[in-house]
């Protein structure tokens, strides 16, 4: 799969999570991870989460860096899986700048104690998977309590690279892993 | 899914990697992870992993956790997704123990620096998919440079519930979260 | 899964057959069968049976007793086959009432002779699969000739907790009926 | 898919549900239900019900209208609501001979009261999905309480005949349906 | 699967690359290959190919002889496996009138030399996938180096006709083929 | 995918369509096509092909081609697909060669005439899904009228190279297309 950092600040609002992202956007036909930063202003009528919807609970990020990840399969369980494992990337890769690092992963979530870093969606469009993570930078004016790259001195878009390089192996490793055992009984 | 933590030892050599492990053993019906203890003894003909059969690897330790988990689908890669997420459930479940401990995730294998502290394979049956992990208590006279979970003082029978805890949360939340969400364009 | 009788009527015009009908108007989040009663109202340009929509073969009941059954799968044939089940288990269920019962199912239909008792249908929407079924209360006024609960004296509501119980543990028989076997040669 | 009624007998032992039965025996290639009489006496070590196996349940019968169906896909599970249609037509097709007959579907088993008139399996090969059921004929030396055909005076030829022939049906019915609903949001 | 020739001339503009375009338009419910002649004219708007709207390549052409082909299944992948066959066979017919023919598949496209002969796209929707395939029958005013069927004398109506008859029975061959093999190790 | 040609000649009895072939003997893990020269000597037992057992037609060749395919997917359907596209583009290369060559594809097999030039099967092991493609080089004291690669002074090794090199390339072109097309109504 391939993987891009995107060097110009765009706002995600949500419409960015759709099929051939990448490739509209970055001519990069096929599975891909791309980057890049920007605010985040989710307004209820694009959330993609119906948990959020219920819960009138809008996305609002001064600044974030987000991820696009596109699959070409239908599995949507599978790219959950995966989604959550690409949350337990970020934090490994934010422990190489911090070590003993506070966050842990709830569900999809990246949490420090009670200060929410991340937010994060998995999909499925009529021809792909899809998952949106978005890391915050900023950590002021959100509408609940969160804490930043910037709180935490960690480079964003050194991290954005580390998460991707770390993302495409582990895809790679998993595919490799299906190829090497025999059956059992 | 069935969580069941055995209170004998089990001697692993590999054939309990097989369909109803659970079922034949525990009574358990359907999907499950069980966990026993016991030494680790796997002969090369009984190896899995074809890539360990090349070199020649074969897996001995005194005493292991171990866990057993089956799935009654028939997706291999998404079964690997889930054993990596099980090894990253199992690390953070010893930091609860011991706090900023030093284990890390490689592939599907825990590490502390140079030292390997578990085994785990994911395969297929005729009707379901499983996934052995072995993690060491001992390390003594192991082939390779290991720890265990003696040398961080983590007792293994109460690692042994979190985890299982864990890894039923963390399948019913990825299925909770397969249904919360609407599709894109 | 989840089942559901709510007790106030809801007109059933078609724009019930969607994804999340159940967790978005009973908070029901997952895999679920609810029931409710209330008049059947679908327009042709509504109709998701285009074998109706070429015969411009609208469906109107004064009253029907409705389920809307979703699974977060995308088998929709194996969604059929479930609604032919839940279909012969609803007749099963009207039988306790009326022992020897003159009802037999015609594809995904119910009949008395010539008396039609019920409509059907089983889709997809993009992230899940799902059923309606109604059987009519009332037989006045419909556009074919009809028979319903009322011209029966079977209770609505008794007939629905006890289909929703009867297919619940169909589902959840059949899935242990999926690890209870051992693969053949 | 094809049908076919043989009219030599064959003891059915367990090793009839296999892959390519129909072809090995009677020259069909493809999906394809056959129906034959004869005895039934699956020692346990034939038994693919591991439940059965548990609890050391041998089955036996002096004679029996046995089914064999095989499908060439490997949706285990959806060959499992296939089989609870196939009894659910049995039995409709035995209250032609019989209005009214007393027998009612419990799981994938025809019972008559207390007296169980059928066995049924489904499973899967390593190229397709089997059904076995099995009628009995004779009531006769069973391991438990069962009543047979003679017992209803239902001739096993006229009932395997029409019973084929609508599985068959509803199979292509079920095909139909899944080609002519459209999609929903 | 059902095969039909049109023979009253449609116009090609896109929309006709939708779910059940047989069923509406002949009445053949479920996978059918259906043929008939008349002018493409697919606008950007309309583009389903992603490359050729990324190139702003517009199709047109003043008479195509067109096949639209749908199988009510999800597999995409297989579908365009499907549609390269479906042009092999193409041209393999168009050498039975004329034995060694200048033509060659490239990808999913039918080329003389440097000229264009055929356009061709597979898609899904909602319930069932895809293949338009149009062959010049005309090579005038067609916005890049083309050749039609007019250009080599070959009769658009009987290689209609031998197409879909080749497609059919290649079809029904391969589910034979899936039928008539045993598993390995 | 990997290709590799085999420079020694390995016998071909029918035990190499197995899987993990080409790790084990290659050191590729992964999906591969591999290709070797030797003869061809598959014994009734080891046949794969149901159809030839019940003819009772085994393989004999002095010296045949034979590539082996190895996919770590389930679809055995799309395998055949797949290998179908093999030979077609097998055809395509010989007449590189040879150009207006006198070969027809006939389901899987390559016919010039009544001379049968290859064999060929598709099946499933337990954890993927395997092709094996034989193409005479010598034509001589085979069981049914054939020609091979030295009737039509065709060099094998060029052959297998230009195969697998666009064998490889279809694979890769499918997937492109698989991610570049949207969805349709």
């Amino acid at each position: 799969m391939q993987t891009y950092l995107h060097d110009k600040p765009i706002k995600y609002d949500g419409t960015q999570l759709v099929s051939h992202f990448a490739y509209n956007h970055f001519n990069l036909l096929g599975d891909a991870i791309v980057s890049f930063m920007g605010p985040c202003d989710v307004k209820i009528d694009q959330l993609v989460d119906l948990e959020d919807v219920h819960q009138n609970a809008f996305i609002f990020s001064e600044n974030m860096l987000h991820f696009i990840v596109e699959h070409f399969h239908d599995d949507l369980l599978l790219t959950i899986a995966w989604q959550r494992l690409l949350i337990d990337l970020i934090i490994s890769e934010m422990k190489v700048d911090l070590p003993g690092g506070p966050w842990e992963r709830r569900g999809d979530d990246i949490y420090d104690d009670v200060f929410k870093v991340s937010v994060s969606i998995a999909t499925r469009s009529p021809v792909s998977c899809l998952i949106h993570t978005g890391i915050n930078i900023s950590s002021n004016n959100t509408p609940v309590l969160t804490k930043g790259l910037d709180d935490y001195h960690i480079n964003p878009q050194a991290l954005a690279t580390g998460v991707m390089n770390r993302y495409r192996a582990e895809i790679e490793s998993m595919r490799k892993a299906r190829a090497k055992v025999r059956g059992v009984g």
